[in-house]
């Protein structure tokens, strides 16, 4: 049976590995069994944020010490920018290895990468399809059957870029946008899109080219994407609950409708043996490992009614309010700051709200297992 | 017996008083009853915030149409910047008038104006004592003898100019400080422990002008209070519960150790009868009339042990964060976002953390009044 | 004869008003002779700058104890926000009066309203055709026969918002743009192009509703044009010299091809008989009256050849890296920064660049008159 | 003879050494000849600007390839944030050689490292004296014996953290400050202080511990000075002409006196053979290899009489506007942006203004040798 391990580690600046390297150093980490690195960097998580590339840029100097490039390559690193309010820099390593106990049904962490995207089909049901088939090898690859099961799809997909549309025109193709930055929002949806039809949770024919980043009322409410310069193929990484896995981490998610739906998410905690009657406890904080949630202003400006401000704030990005001020209400529940809470969530959750995975350390059972 | 009203008004910009026009057109609110108005605008609450200017010159141009300038003079207002986030603008009017019924305790408000502070006094212990003068009045005016009846505060303060610093220098004086920008701060902070000095927070042995600004350790658990270029002394309206009052309004406050530190806030909203089990339902919204709260970054750097990255942006001052994180919050707690969360809390609450008021229209008493 | 007057004010606060009302008191300004006034203000230019309207409402306020509410209404006023590096606040009042003297040609000022343009209209030919015929008739009124004697038309023109965009849309029309924000530089762009037609820079059947906003090379270059909320109807300002005119003042203007493009500005200025060797000097500065520019970053994200940040930075938005930068260079050449550097340059001026008009005191004549 | 070689390359992103490494490639550098980088990375300049470690990071990565570790760690590198306005992001590489030529006085690079300051030591005259000892030592390295040869002084100097302050003190000694930002400001004002007393511009009686960074009328017009967390000594890197020195190259100083007296900077152009009437022409940019300058919010909050906004802006930090606009009047002056325009010039200049040096390629000299 496989186990699967999963290190929250604080850092203190976008480039501290002291962490990781201490817990590789200890054996608490065998890098080896590392298939994915999440990150909160400090920067502002749009487009000038490079606290995202200095710290993969030192993740993998400090991986490349103990793992040969090839291996180093094979790790999905996501970052995402954008630590507001009192959201705390920090890095989620997840790890595979072999269990040492036998209780599952446990966390199962699955990992497939695409082949390479034509620039022409970004943001396009070419993508989706894409994404759709490599998800359902993820969830193979996790052991995972029932779609159910999947708590939480991470993926990093592409991005246009002007040599990359140039390329695509050269061939007499046309792409999705020749905005750059739209691109981003268009990859994201798309993929994210792909994985609500791998997972059944929107059926292929209410979906079309034109509905991609447009309509809203479509969405996944187990997928997170993120958008990356430095891949045209996909990266995935799927989380979930499954019987070939053990140990004693499980996994369940929840969806907010909004930047305040807090009730869900404590109905998840709920569900993994949390009381959440108001905020963890201290020692219930002990038992949550991670998690990770996409926020994003409302595009209709009003919160349950109330007019915000984002979207008008020509100052700060609507996005970065968005993070702290769901980050508040989650950690205002949880009682932690350190939460991966990140933006960008076209088709991941409602209009203004989003999905969120919970990551628990489960409660002992008790002998006769009937807990 | 004397009523309080309490009437929250959403605003769609800085200068919007069409809200506060409609309520007084339709009777409402009668103008002459007013003696305050809190407002959140949607600037960046920081030195070049001129959305408060802009709402207070809209507010008493709307208000001349109705009273003569003296009583125009007579109505504090106190603007907050700040909406960061969902935040949502708004304003609050107090009012007070006759009593239609005679079912206290009630909420009370009572004002008062101290004389003109001289500059070297300000953020010294003789505007402590001022304010604490001040707020025995206001509660004298409240009809509330116990401190343990006055569960908030909100003062309005004096800073310092270049102007105002030359006058006391030139009279041979010296200033507490020559920065401006400071000496809004040490107002506060003086006002603020002229709160605690007057509930009895505090005793006056504890205080001396070298603690002022600097002893985080010493606060005021009920005070909330602002600085403003127009005014020389202290404008001071006290909020509390009294026999001599009566009507549905109820007030309770809490304090918040830290910006997520929602469970006292519970804890109060569960006094004046909410259920509070997680967020206020639609129907609790409804009887919530006002939530006024300060939040500030912790000094350390850390919530609850995690690193935050406030205090070191460059690019989005601590105290937008701060508001948008701990706005986030409550905004969860209670399910709206249309809240007076204001920053600036130098010896209100403790440090990172701040005082909460809560007002409210009281549940229905059963016919035989013992609920 | 008729005789232009323009002053200039420095101010304290967007709502200072007291150099106007100092200027109007002691009699060098005639309230009544007052056509429009412009102003730099220092907020940040974009979408929640509320310096702007406060900027207006102080000055509609000043003025409204010395007008009837009609000829206040009547009066341009053309607030831009954004007072980026040293660039200073400061008002530009037009007044047109009676000559004292018969010495033209000198500045002369015109002025012209268009009628309501409908939503639908808005950022397409019909508004190019109504602002050209416009700028005819603030041509006319100024005594300008001549398109090449007009050297910088300043104009407010209006904007879409949601409910002129349903309105429209209820009579089954449709508009240029759903965007309220684009809707502006879609105003602003078919503003500048009428201007362009009416001076004979463009010719009519170059332009298309399908050019506005997207083809760069089609410009005005002494088109200045700002859109406004609080009108749906054209404000339109001619600055030119007329014979009809007399007086000390003269007016020139100049193109920028990019940000640093100083020298048609130089030109231009010695043109109007500075020796702008290097820089103004302060006798020198003392004839400089007013200079108006526009500038906006390249959309090449270069800046010859060098590649330049400012479309990248999410914290900082270009329009403001623009103004700062323009500024300087503005500054550097004529040693002083009142200068009115607004944005928002669609077709006006290169991609890049834009329109500089300069109002300077002439030289004293020679006796003999023959200079 | 020695050969002095400056290199400026333009970086595409703050890691991106490709133009670095392809001179290395073709032979142009000699990566054992570098004795210092400097680099204007795209980041805020301010505390939480992360572009000058990642720049560092990458340029030692790169560097690594070439020369042992010893060797990377002797190289100064000075990262400078903030490319705002139009300001361009690049390197401008220092290296020594052997020359080909006898034909100086030339451009003459002399480095100098000081031992470690002690942390009670910094921002006192402890350092001054520290740093002036080692200027002396870079102008020996230099070959340069009359500082009116020295043009430029580049030093990098320690700064203050929480774990210094806290050795200094369990030793029982005070330091200058106990902010950290702060002792930033203090190092560089210490180190400016130390460039004037060995370049003879104030002498040592004139200064005490009380005046740094406080009497803002004691300044270098020379020297320009950076504190970075991962040193506790200075490296010193000084810019002269020496006679022992051959080759193309020639520097030259000005000093600004506010951030548009672009004057003197213009008569230093002159005197290096540019015609700089207006702006430099393309060919005349050609020559121009580097322009290195120290821009700062004068703190009066005037510019020549007129209110500048930089000190009051809490969204846009005052170094970030005065960067833009002195770099716009710079490149008003050059026509190019691609300078090294720099904040934070304590005692560099006088208040508002600062340091400027310029390299060039020095005109072909006539046959005779007589120009």
């Amino acid at each position: 049976m496989r186990q699967a391990k999963v290190h929250r580690i604080a850092t203190r600046a976008p480039d501290d590995v002291s962490g990781l390297q201490a817990m590789i150093g200890d054996g608490r980490i065998d890098p080896a069994g590392i298939v994915a690195i999440l990150g909160k960097t400090e920067g502002n998580g749009c487009v000038n944020d490079f606290t995202r590339a200095f710290a993969v840029s030192a993740l993998k100097a400090a991986l490349s010490a103990h793992l040969p490039p090839d291996a180093v390559a094979g790790i999905a690193t996501v970052m995402s920018g954008g630590t507001e309010g009192a959201l705390s820099p920090h890095l989620i390593v997840l790890e595979r290895g072999s269990a040492t106990t036998s209780d599952g049904p446990a966390l199962a962490i699955g990992c497939a990468h695409t082949g390479d995207l034509a620039p022409e089909h970004l943001g396009r049901m070419a993508e989706v399809w894409m994404v759709a088939e490599g998800v359902a090898k993820a969830m193979h690859d996790a052991g995972i059957e029932d779609p159910a099961d999947v708590h939480f799809v991470q993926i990093k997909c592409p991005l246009l870029t002007a040599e990359r549309i140039a390329e695509a025109e050269a061939r007499g193709e046309t792409v999705a946008t020749r905005d750059t930055l739209k691109s981003m929002g268009l990859a994201r949806g798309a993929s994210a899109l792909g994985v609500a039809l791998a997972l059944g949770e929107i059926e292929a024919h209410a979906m079309s080219d034109a509905i991609i980043g447009r309509d809203t009322s479509l969405w996944s409410g187990r997928a997170s994407t993120s958008a990356g310069v430095e891949l045209m193929n996909h990266e995935i990484v799927v989380l979930g609950m499954s019987k070939a896995w053990s140990g004693p981490l499980v996994v369940d998610h929840a969806v907010m409708a909004d930047a305040i739906d807090i009730l869900p998410v404590r109905d998840a905690l709920r569900r993994l043996g949390f009381a959440a009657d108001g905020q963890l406890t201290p020692a219930e904080r002990e038992r949550l490992v991670a998690l990770l949630a996409k926020a994003e202003p409302g595009t209709a400006g009003r919160l349950r009614g109330a007019r915000h401000t984002m979207l008008d704030d020509s100052d700060i990005s609507a996005t970065r309010h968005a993070r702290a001020f769901a980050g508040g209400a989650l950690a205002g529940l949880t009682g932690t700051s350190e939460l991966f809470v990140s933006g960008g969530a076209e088709h991941q959750g409602p209009n203004g709200g989003g999905p969120v995975a919970v990551i628990a350390r489960r409660l002992p059972r008790s002998p006769e297992g009937d807990s």
